[in-house]
């Protein structure tokens, strides 16, 4: 099959798909270059690394570059509609991971392109398809979208619990036993309510400690919320992904696993797989 | 619509309703106003920020009361109801979020004033109306009403185990490992139980470390159950808060919302509620 | 009803039952006297509490020592099987919510009976009935006890894994990092797979961190199990307690919301609340 | 029963079975054992024990290492396929238990034969064939390998989210608030977003604690999906691992294990695997 076309199809072909043997070669490549890209920016940052093997790494970087760079231009030569590519998601990921690296030759390499950088890791959500778990990941990306607005009214409420309980803890503990501020008891009472528990600041005044107990088991009880609703949602989700019957008049609908009618105009169903030659 | 009635029933309409244009513009200004003050409060109460923009801040907070003195004002002019309002939560919220800076004018502003202050961050629930998360507001809060007794239930059983837990700590670490105290001690297994964990005091000693080791396993554990009490909570309002359509012939079968005919028996559905009429 | 039957039966429904207000009454106040008894010796341990107000806190211990004596003769003497009540675990608590107060007139008081003393919290399980929150806490205890098996499975398995991260973390860290012992970096292990995290021990070696990362993400992701058993079961109980179809032959048997005929014989079913008187 | 058979047949079955009493009683003094070594093992490794009785812990350890050498000559001689079990995870791990106690014998004992030694602990996974824990154990295990696609896709957007902060925290906080390197920040990151918190290293300028208040409420959010997952999962399993019994009248009509009769037409039921012969 990706005998056929033009070359830049066949190009195309390669590198966005995942279906053959030279395209899974292909991406198998490059996932194995990104790893070893956002591996050589990691240890980089390592100051005893960088110092001992600063240049090594520098040359790593050069070569991970130049190769990325004609992976995307092969890209932008292969894609189907080149603006669409660039300005989705992936072509922007793919500019970023090689735009930093060119930039230094002109300005000097600060810590800020080292991080942009780094955003190549991105890049590694390409395994998902490569590995085939589209629809896991689907299936869980469904399951939150279903959920994000009862999630939603969730964080709300536990942002304004936050700040209300992080501004008694100003008004109680106070400075001196560090909650210098309100953003500053909002931070610790975030720490405290998802159960983080830094320590950095802890109170110390038996009212505060009794208030901070209160946050931590109100925290402790109410993560029980999310999990409840994505659970449902996973539940509801399931059960309703069960061998469908059909009807022939009314197509897009979905029917419970015993019914033998269809319940918008009751005219018999048929079993899905081999529903399509009655007459 | 909103041109019709009396002034007052028309300044009613854009204050405490959400589905006009008017009544949503100013909504989304309210909650601007509020989220800005809420801001200015937080930003105060930093040190630095107050040495060094005081005076701003100070203007900035007599801006919003004023503001909001008027919006309570015309909440009061308008309300149907007066005295309903003024005592609701909404009421009561919105006259603390303007008390605390006048009375300043006469008490000398204290700490305790601007936490009163900064109580309005509640009044941005009213962003739930206006984004219409009701219905989710609704079910997140009736899974919870709905489950609250089993929840006091657990709430109750983990009280108790860290009261025992904490007062056995007191006795084994005693005071030289930071258990000064009973209540302290309580205080360390609330911290400990819920998975919080500051490391302001824990154990050194080798049974306190194994009691808290159990405490840990069994808080980890126990997380489980108002989290499955929730999920079962939420699954069964999900499955059931259908309206239910009922088949004349097959009446013990339930049927999906949106269905005409009986899936088993192919004749019209009835609505439930009137479908006592058979004969 | 309560003015029936012998004097000592009277007084045995005034202090076991909860159904009328003179027993109402009898529970209310012992449950005031045991909050009120458990807050005298939590606050008797704090040093300074003790220093300033110690002879008081003695003068309320033996107040409500005395009150409970008096309580648990009457018990004895009114419970129909003595023995049983007081070998029962109510009876165990009863007697040692007294009897460290009375010890300390012969033994001079030490920390150990304070502790005892406080085990008199217990008694406050009362309240659940009192409050009518049996049902709800059977069903919390039922769940627990139906997946108790497979969360020892899961306890078993956590143990194990922290037993062998534990023994791999004692050889990475070693005791220059605070791993001094195989049971302590158990402990850590503990501590961190809970993500309770007090932060007294914490790796310092880049390859125990790295373990470290991974019982972190084993332990944030595997809490999903106990929880996901708890929730399967609690949804499972709610779901068969839906209204019951019975059979008249077939007396204990459940029947499906939507069933016509008995499984089990096939005879016709019956509605449970009027299903019994059919010819 | 047991009493059949050659010798090498009745000892394998004592050796390697769990449902006879000699069987169960090998099997408990094996578990004591393994236990005492595993806390021989474990409380030699702490430094005073060391010091006070290393000699004795010396000879608890020979003792059981003998004893377990004579086991494990044991089951090779009597398992049925020796290769099969020498090669299998308990051949290995039973290897594993008395290999490095002979190796010191030759080679100086170090702290990494210690450790081999400790994993002898994973033989007491044979605790739960004897506690009849197999179906429980099965039931979790398959509930987890169900769902493990689905978690691993929750893995690696985890891993991906933590990368990034990790980097972005690297460039806010710098080497002055603890983050020296990606490596270390990453680490922070899960430290954080598992809500571990050991407080090692944490957030100090005001857009690094907003940057980790944002991770936090994440991660304390997205742990409802691995718990949604496998309770989906579990729920599922547990309503359809019963196998169907199916009524020829009502094809489409899914029964309860021990129905009898169709719950709708009231004829007997036939078995699902030979139900297809209806002429």
């Amino acid at each position: 099959m990706e005998r056929t076309g033009t070359p830049r199809e066949r190009l195309r072909h390669v590198i966005f798909d995942y279906d053959t043997l030279p395209a899974k070669a292909f991406d198998l490549l490059l996932i194995f270059s990104i790893s070893c890209s956002v591996l050589v920016v990691m240890f980089d940052s390592v100051p005893s690394f960088h110092a001992a093997a600063g240049d090594i790494f520098l040359a790593f970087e050069w070569f991970f570059t130049i190769l990325f760079s004609i992976e995307y231009g092969l890209r932008i030569y292969a894609a189907e509609r080149r603006g669409r590519y660039a300005l989705s998601f992936f072509g922007v990921v793919d500019f970023l991971s090689i735009f930093p690296t060119w930039l230094s030759l002109f300005i000097p390499g600060t810590q800020y392109l080292l991080v942009i950088r780094f955003f190549r890791v991105l890049r590694i959500f390409r395994l998902l398809k490569l590995m085939q778990f589209v629809h896991e990941a689907n299936f869980v990306r469904a399951s939150i979208v279903a959920s994000s607005r009862k999630i939603l009214v969730f964080l709300f409420f536990v942002i304004v619990l936050t700040s209300i309980v992080g501004a008694l803890m100003y008004l109680i503990e106070g400075e001196e036993h560090g909650f210098r501020s309100i953003p500053e008891s909002i931070y610790w009472a975030i720490v405290t309510v998802t159960t983080v528990g830094y320590g950095d600041i802890s109170p110390e005044t038996p009212l505060g400690r009794f208030l901070a107990a209160l946050l931590m088991i109100t925290g402790y009880s109410v993560i029980a919320v999310p999990t409840g609703i994505v659970s449902a949602e996973m539940s509801s989700m399931r059960s309703s992904c069960s061998p469908e019957r059909l009807c022939r008049a009314c197509p897009g609908l979905r029917h419970e696993p015993d019914a033998a009618f269809c319940r918008r105009c009751g005219l018999p169903l048929e079993d899905a797989p081999d529903g399509d030659g009655l007459s």
